[in-house]
């Protein structure tokens, strides 16, 4: 059988103006400031008009571990979205932007596949509305004005040996992870070592997702500790003055993105913190701006749900005030066979038992979500080589922990192919059976809030970690930062710190190589294993096919 | 008396929809993308659909060596374009976009000045379109992609200690104007030294603003020299199969920007190089599209007719073809006062025999670009404490050269102000006086030309440079980049190399410090005397004082 590609059906789309877009929604066109006929950002003025407002309903889609063989969880998030139209439903979508730099490492971008997919899908993945760039540039300006601070007599004590914000770019430039900087004499400043982090492990990528409006935006930024003196008090942004001018280049940043579904359904697409390097969610202000305007609200977050879903929670959802009334938990057979220990190339043939095998990683997931006060529905993203007895084997095993799982074809089939689905997921959010609750308290010890997410869902035996690192965690309690909730930094692939360990598995470690202080988006980063805040580039880098065609368009993208 | 100030009178803009201001030219608005309801950029179907169209004439303004005092080039730009509106000739301006960095250090930013400026102010002097942003992402994911395959094997065998090509930013950050990068063991490549310019500094930016179309964008990119082989061969940027990529993440950037006057006419804002460490000139895209859908074009070059005249003529116009009809010289009664020997604060007080005493050196930029065969009138830009006696010398001293100088009160009075220099402007261009040619011919050897730019418009006695540097000129010559063009980066304060020198001074040598190949852009940059392509912040930061008012607007950038 022959297939469209995604880029195929994406350019295929009758894509309506983007105001007749927003007009579905209620926001009047002179609050939709236009990117090209298709994107618009929504006005600082609407947004703030919608306060009092009654909110919908959230549904958090998430998944789990990632496998090669694709899950399709923003799929599925678009799918559900497109689905609850469908049904009568009002529903909106808020999903994440895309970096522009890892689409020039490995072939990806997209958002969603096949027939469930929000456009224009190409310039989602280069530079869209800026907002990555803004975010760049704000985070970069402080920095400049760090070390200027230190050039120009220093006058806050800052040890330069403890200068804690580094430089962000949207690129793969593993060149950049440890550099020297201000060499070359005197006019340049005094050399330190520091170095680069990817665009969106950024605290002003987490602070814009986590702010509610420009005002809390600006003091969050101030709030971000920068350095420390010589004595160890913290130096903040605000001391260095940078908050005002940051706001100012992320002020239209902060506006939620609208596009639309090939359905012609309103999605926001804005914010885009991974949740393998940072807190994986879209923002705040897009979720809640979606919750005043429709019915229902489906959002995701980023990779597996001990990732992505316990950031969601514990982050996002406890800061925010959101309650989630029902989670999706998207599945495939063939990444259930992978977790059964199937190779990649062997996929296409029926093997019941390794699906069984697998399930374990899907049950897991499951009983992860369902701590957190939140119903679970799985949804079964279907591929043409899924037989009917390997579908059964993932419908059964859900079935024992007590959820249901829903075969989905909106890859193929649009929102016709979801609509079990998004009966299923009305089904629960009007029970009222969501009773949410965060996972530990604010006021845990902050290493007892890791060993808590290690051991409840990641099922170690242990966090492992230096004294140097206890002993950090214990300064930032003194100094009033124990409430803060933690952010773990992680691989995406396993529930440990070892990428190639599918399943479930159980009596694992977890080293804990480096903790960061996030001070205005509201967390510590604890980067565990070999996980880093700045990719490089593979040996082949997709950007040596990416070109523009006769026709103008992007190849090697998708 | 009070006057308002620029952003002032810029937020009281009775803009039109800027599908209007497309309409004035032809443009239909399916080939206008709007980037908000102010600024769009023009379509590449509509700007290939224009060839064999017959040209309009080409107007430069160009300056004198800029003072504290301001000359207000943009502002007589701006202006005249209005006012050759106002008398009857369709016309367009043609400027570059402002560069984000730089206006954190020092207060600045605008685009003119009075009521003679381009609206929206505060977007051009933020992000604007992003082309900016994109033009950081191009150049530094060709950075990325030179380290990564030196990491990955280096199978194009490039001497680390060789590679030409450096990363940049859109910031004035000194700390990375010199660093060590890869450090940090094996993970992280092979530890070498390099460092960041500034983005107007790019090659990137100089080549998007020389080429003509896509198709040219991707050629010159991938003819960029990003470093050279043990046995000292180049290694160009197809061979890091970067320039498909780049050109797609340019695909935007490269189509030209409209925005409107005051007076709402039609200005296009496009690329941004500097002229003291860049080319300086606007897009030739834009030019040459201005020119198909204009009577008249009027134009503008960075800084002192020294450094922005001469590569408009040696670089731009001698690779695009273009034939400029006549040059306005920008000049205040307040700068000749300064290169008389007046002290700023003593600006204020007549004095008529400092005004003569600082003529020589507009009378220097006079010569210098009639000897380009390019026709001349003086513009002196009116201040409000300017005397009739004052303005008096001026014009004498400009008869005296053969030219004349004319009163423009555009500033205060909008094109209403500058109706006099609009009808020279148009009697020196339909005079067909002008016979443009370049000041030296392509065949002449590198430092050869170098040297006729020092002596012919800097009236330097010599040029100094270190063996290595001669050598490296000839080595470029042997490898067949003799015929290109120099693009002096050097201060904008003088016609020397020390920025203190002010007039018209002779007797002085001009130092090159290195010599940069930019084949990709097709010229040669000789960097003389203490010029940095990384700026620094100054003490006090501008960005201390930046900030959102209540009202949402933009404070402390102006």
């Amino acid at each position: 059988m022959a297939f469209k590609t995604d880029i195929e059906i994406a350019r295929e789309a009758k894509k309506k103006p983007i105001m007749e877009i927003g007009s579905k929604l209620g926001i009047p066109s002179e609050h939709l400031l236009p990117y090209g006929h298709d994107k618009a950002k929504v006005s600082q003025e609407f947004i703030k008009s919608l306060s009092g407002k009654k909110d919908g309903k959230l549904i958090l889609v998430t998944a789990i571990n990632p496998t090669p063989a694709g899950e399709g969880k923003t799929t599925t998030t678009v799918g559900l979205g497109d689905g609850l139209n469908r049904i009568g439903k009002k529903a909106v979508i808020c999903i994440r932007e895309a970096s522009l730099g890892p689409n020039f490492g490995m072939k990806g971008g997209a958002a969603g596949g096949g027939y469930a997919q929000v456009v224009p899908m190409e310039e989602m993945n280069l530079h869209f509305t800026g907002d990555f760039h803004a975010i760049t540039s704000a985070h970069n300006l402080l920095s400049a004005m760090i070390d200027n601070h230190i050039y120009w007599g220093n006058s806050l004590d800052i040890d330069e040996r403890r200068v804690a914000w580094r430089r962000v770019m949207d690129m793969n430039d593993r060149a950049l992870r440890d550099i020297v900087v201000s060499l070359g004499g005197v006019a340049n400043g005094f050399p330190r070592q520091t170095g680069f982090d990817i665009t969106v492990a950024s605290e002003v990528m987490a602070i814009l997702c986590l702010s509610n409006d420009l005002e809390d935006l600006q003091k969050r930024l101030g709030d971000i500790v920068v350095a420390y003196t010589r004595d160890k008090k913290p130096v903040y942004c605000r001391d260095i003055k940078a908050d005002g001018a940051m706001t100012v280049l992320l002020k239209d940043a902060m506006q939620p993105n609208l596009v639309q579904t090939l359905e012609n359904n309103p999605a926001f697409v804005h914010g885009g913190p991974f949740a393998n390097i940072a807190h994986g969610c879209n923002s705040v202000i897009a979720t809640k701006t979606a919750l005043k305007l429709g019915e229902y609200v489906v959002t995701e977050a980023g990779f597996g749900a001990d990732l992505g879903a316990e950031k969601f929670f514990d982050i996002k959802c406890r800061k925010a005030g959101l309650k989630p009334s029902a989670a999706v938990i998207v599945a495939t057979v063939r990444a259930m066979k992978m977790n059964g220990g199937v190779a990649k190339a062997d996929l296409g043939t029926e093997n019941v038992d390794a699906v069984k095998k697998g399930c374990p990683n899907l049950g897991r997931h499951i009983a992860n979500v369902k701590s957190f006060g939140v119903p679970v529905v799985v949804a079964i993203n279907h591929f043409y080589s899924d037989t009917d007895a390997e579908v059964a084997a993932v419908k059964a095993y859900v079935a024992e922990q007590g959820a249901e799982a829903i075969l989905c074809k909106h890859w193929a089939n649009g929102s016709a192919g979801i609509e079990d689905l998004a009966h299923k997921v009305v089904q629960l959010a009007e029970s009222g059976a969501a009773n949410f609750a965060p996972l530990y308290p604010d006021d845990m010890p902050l290493f007892q809030k890791l060993e808590t997410i290690a051991k409840r869902i990641y099922h170690a035996d242990e966090v492992i970690a230096d004294k140097s690192i206890r002993d950090q965690l214990k300064a930032w309690e003194a100094a009033g930062y124990g409430n803060l909730p933690i952010c773990v930094a992680k691989t995406q692939y396993s529930f440990t710190t070892d990428p190639s360990v599918r399943g479930a598995p159980t009596g694992h470690s977890v080293p804990v190589r480096e903790v960061r202080l996030s001070a205005g988006a509201g967390f510590i980063v604890a980067i565990c294993g070999e996980i880093m805040t700045m990719p490089g580039l593979p040996k082949v880098p997709s950007a040596e096919v990416i070109r523009l065609n006769d026709a103008g368009h992007v190849e090697g993208l998708f």
